[in-house]
């Protein structure tokens, strides 16, 4: 895959996928929403190798999704910290979670509630202007040169 | 990773990416999305390894989010078509290409727009009951036992 070629082609998909899109980033940026910064909490909730996650923290961090930031200094010892547009990506991961749960939701299984009221969150992905939710429009792609 | 573990582990967000968490099989259930359903099509629009893509077809087919049919009997062709869970899973996809046009939109972009009325649309991730953006939510994860 041209991952170079799909950060900054015409397809707003292709751009996502490019800075996010195989499942251990995924995983990653999930942990990180639910409030972990540290590589070796990541590691272990993960099950991670570590040359993989040390490889996966620093694309993150390239992309922009995440911030490194030095917490000690001896040792050494960095968190990542999600920037803006890693935690605009969160919704993005929680609708996926609502897919996943709604076709292959048996048995045992997290709710995604909301941290004050306890209630039960169930994301739907809606046209922001109408509140449609997008699988009841027959949406296409316009390409930029038809505009 | 343990994709076995993942598929039917209590994390929605794991069962998700264990059916559709590699960038290749979102970008063939993108041109699913956008019409196509044959084996030369796919290849031919994503540049993708003949090899690859026969694993990945085979995969979403497995995973219940693609079906495949006989069109032709000789020779003998097939093609491949959005299930129920498939096509759910293209608002997934554009909350992500919505992510991406937010953050990394510079230059050239498709829109993603209504077919009937050409208007663009926005994508957004919301609680399906009240409407607010799952952004403007601190939402957490409910482990099962806690149930």
């Amino acid at each position: 895959m041209d991952a170079e070629k799909l950060s900054w082609g015409i397809c707003p998909v292709g751009r996502g996928l490019a800075r996010a899109g195989d499942a251990w980033s995924m995983l990653i940026l999930r942990d990180a929403g639910l409030g972990q910064t540290r590589f070796d909490d990541f590691q272990k909730g993960l099950g991670i190798a570590p040359n993989i996650l040390t490889k996966r923290l620093a694309a993150l961090v390239e992309a922009g999704l995440l911030e490194r930031r030095r917490y000690n200094d001896r040792p050494p010892r960095d968190e990542y910290v999600l920037t803006e547009a890693g935690r605009d990506y969160l919704p993005v991961l929680q609708a996926l979670g609502g897919w996943a749960r709604k076709h292959f939701g048996e048995g045992a299984m997290s709710d995604l509630v909301d941290a004050n009221s306890g209630r039960t969150v169930t994301p739907l992905v809606v046209d922001a202007e109408t509140g449609v939710p997008l699988s009841e429009i027959a949406v296409t792609l316009r390409q930029p040169s038809d505009a």
